[in-house]
């Protein structure tokens, strides 16, 4: 398959090449960066030299790098993707877009939270949480790849809501995230001196990841859910650790819970349950596709607390859009994914 | 004052040995130390060569050590410091056990969740928390200073209890420490290649610091409270980040919880009010007894999200205890702890 | 080809497991571990969870693995291989040490330098750099894989002591590496916050890497060379950066310099030439069995600065054994090893 | 004593404005920043908040600042300070100035390396390296303080130079220095994933604290000197670590190595002679004035390495400069200094 991606400098663009340099079905055939144009990839990205040969590209040409295309990976600001959505529609060309602009079944939802319109209402799109929504993305012309916070979030909380074992209304989400998460752009912020050795959390109460984890609650649990997410960030590079809080319904007992997870995750390749009491940590999937699932149950207080580890880059970007890619193609969803964590 | 150190070889011991360096009120006497006994103590911190020429030794001529003492730190971990207080009881001298042991009025709860008797239930003790227990500390033997998490954690807690604003069953606190935290003893998970990089939770619903925040709100609120409280470590040296859940009751307004901030704190020196929507990090009080704190509204959940950031070495050990030294000796509070946070 | 590893459990052990996951040609049939017999990998590695159902095995059965096997890779403290080398030398298994046992064509220099007896002195041994020594691995029995310092420095100095374009007794390495090089045991020195913000050298002028950088820019150039190598530890994972100093002879232009870089590395595919002026970074090699390599000419001191960057596991490890390992089979020497780096 | 900060925003500026808050004999009055006027302090620094009210002003009316000042510190880029020494030529205020503009003796050295014409050569200034220019510092109109990684490597070779010791040309300074030395403007290179993780050295044989060692190097040995120096960046906040080579003089023996340092050094509070075979860690330096120094002789290559450590934005700028105050106000040396590193 010849695939692009539209907005190869960021951090998941960079890990998109990475992954699918190891991928035996797919070529990448155009990258494309508009303030970078006709620089070698290596030029921006040394660790790629004798990986790639390749020049970033304008995307003004987009129909026809749409043209040259099985598939285009968008990794653009949102906002951006659905230009590009719709100038592709006529073509065969299929789109997996890393940003939220395809996310959202309700538009409104999306422009509420992400302040811009929706001009790509009517898009022919599904979400792309691989594991959940694997039916829908095998023939889907546009995959709404899902986010990274929400990736781990969903897959901890999915069997409890799914299974009507929670109280969807108390969940709380809690999250930390490696400083990778928030962009290679330059920032205060993420200056060396600032970020290291401290520790934060951002974005209280208005996280645009919020809305979608609430979409995949509600619509697993079929009960509206509306809930608290909170993330931070940790002085580190990759990783996310969710860890979740909800309230079990009268009568529901450990066993219960243990079943659910088994029984969602049992045949998932990627998803690696820890069990009962377990303890994931962001090491132990860095740089891989695996999510590690672990839960309590606190006896004192009636709740379970759900803790998932993934490397943001990977389930949480790159590898997710790549396990999506495999679905929509029919290949085996390991296809290019099968390689073991870096550790330490 | 003359004050001896038992147990001041961990972390906590040589943070309080960097503080007292600077009160002008306070004379080391003695040091102690089981392992390194007649070693001087700038062999085991270099750090502190050219600023103590003072010699371990071993605690075992406990009587004397308190006769030769105004005050007594204890730095032993939990159970060591029952013998201390028992051994001292006759004496003069004052003590502020930098652990668990004198930090519970129901000494069964202790036993619950330590798991070891207590054998000095009658001490005439007070719980450590300067700002909260002030009138009390002044006048106390035996000070049971509070703990790293705990001193963050109820610092957040406190106004909104104090006044009413929560429900105190809704609350959850997940907390955030740096490395220091786990103490000095060398162990896998704190292998620097095992603890860089990487995030994780621990003792997820039975950690010890639980029911010592409990008793905290408990008392504030007049209501039992029973409470998640869940831990991390952070890739970093120093610092404590709370991110504090509870429910607001009916009718209550974002105002109301300003006001509850302000009125309770605002004549405290060491605890910095950020205001509603401010994000405390831990970089900005490192090294310093400030307790910084932020709080936030979340109008589509009814939550109340409050955030407390400490040095868990300084507010949430050794300079708490100067602190409450400072208040038991009719010291200004500041005395020895008036310096800023080191940054970046 | 039937590969075991003797040693299993060691950071070079894990990432040998790593890397020959994605080897085409290899099946891991055994790994040793005296301390964790009969504990799957995955208790003590969980990110080889889902890649590995191997079980630890005890070496004392040594014969009866090397018989099963078609190479040995050894993962074992210096001192340890000798035994194993012996016990199968009439086996047609191969062996590739990643220790020091096997490094020195001269033992009694090992043995004043590890300070233990040379027990396998007549060994039919090689030195494994591969760039260097590719034609004597081809057929070699037993592999002594070069050490991690001395692979970043020797691959640095090369070209400068075979074209005799320097005073061999003015080198000095100065040389930077992560953590993970101290190995997985647990000491104070490594333990997270000691290790953590700060940067010491150790072992100043008797470090072991010495005489092996000693023996190979001996062998290069033809002259005895005495040279100084200080090791540092960086508070980071992964990574060496060696920084080597030497001066030219009269008469040597800069322009030779970079003749002589590109005349011995021009066609090797793992040795990425930055060029003159350039600044290797271990970022860029992270992951992977990337040698970057950069030089300066300075005109003022008529010294040149060479500056290489491997990743200690990989290329100083784990990688260079798999790649001589592709030597010794005849395979394409990429295979299982041509993948990115993992950045950021 | 009135002090003003003349660019007080930068890490320099914000750590003298750490460091004075404990000198009893010095008051802030100014200070000034172009691009925060009118801003409180605490807004840019929240560690200041309660330490601090001070409002940053502009400096264009330098001479009242000047007037209403004993003493001006200045955290100018180089090439600035040049201006406000002119222009407070006639006032009695005395100058400190952190940066380079006065540090050199030849202005024509200081013109070929910061490549900017020097303004005001006939300014009466000396140099700032209190332990070595005492004598000269006391009367001192304008002081030029030694740069960080200066201060390093001058105090540790000062000792071999003053003696006689060693071929001054033969002299390799290999520093390491953590981020905060790179400022505080952010940067591509040091935003924290691109810096964190990883290890590099920049500027080798033109970063401008060359000439200035040098300088040093050689009025202390009476030879003139020429040396290289090379610079890498730590992924740590602080501390600079300087590996020192050069090669002893026939007949040098270790004894008088260890006799040089201890002449020059033993009165000395903040340097301590960790001693032969010692080796400083920047940890137990962090946050201090000390100077932490170690040596080793190599008896096989005839050179000596020494080790030096030190808190590149205490020792190595705001810290020294406090010192320097301290000598022009003829007060204690320690005065305001007089505090212990903070560790962990």
């Amino acid at each position: 398959m010849k695939v692009s991606i539209i907005g190869a400098t960021g951090y998941a663009g960079a890990e998109l090449l990475r992954i699918l340099y190891g991928h035996p079905q797919a070529e990448v055939v155009h990258i494309t960066s508009e303030s970078h144009t006709e620089e070698p990839i290596s030029a921006i990205y040394p660790h790629l030299d004798g990986i790639y040969d390749l020049k970033l590209e304008s995307m003004k040409d987009i129909v026809n790098i749409g043209k040259d295309s099985d598939f285009v990976f968008i990794g653009l600001p949102h906002g951006h993707a659905m230009a590009v959505g719709k100038a592709l529609e006529g073509l065969p060309v299929r789109i997996i877009d890393l940003g939220a602009d395809y996310r959202f079944s309700d538009t409104s939802i999306y422009e509420t939270w992400y302040k811009v319109p929706h001009t790509h209402k009517n898009a022919k799109r599904v979400y792309g949480l691989a594991e959940l929504c694997r039916d829908k993305i095998r023939n889907a012309k546009i995959i709404g790849n899902a986010g990274c916070y929400t990736t781990a979030s969903i897959l901890a909380l999915a069997p409890l809501a799914k299974e009507h074992l929670i109280d969807v209304n108390t969940i709380i989400v809690d999250a930390k995230s490696g400083t990778s998460g928030a962009g290679r752009g330059i920032k205060q912020q993420t200056h060396f001196p600032d970020m290291y050795d401290s520790f934060a959390a951002y974005n209280v109460a208005h996280h645009r990841h919020t809305p979608e984890i609430e979409q995949a609650v509600s619509a697993l649990s079929g009960e509206k859910c509306t809930l608290n997410f909170t993330p931070h960030l940790v002085p580190m590079s990759r990783g996310i650790l969710a860890t979740c809080y909800a309230s079990l319904k009268p009568g529901v007992h450990a066993d219960d819970v243990d079943e659910a997870y088994n029984n969602l995750y049992m045949n998932e390749h990627f998803i690696r349950l820890r069990g009962r009491g377990a303890y994931p940590e962001t090491k132990w999937v860095r740089g891989s596709n695996f999510c590690d699932i672990g839960w309590h149950i606190d006896e004192r207080t009636g709740r379970v607390i759900a803790l998932s580890a993934i490397d943001n880059l990977v389930k949480g970007a790159a590898g997710q859009a790549v396990q999506n890619f495999n679905i929509a193609c029919g290949f085996d969803e390991k296809t290019g994914l099968d390689f073991a964590p870096i550790y330490p």
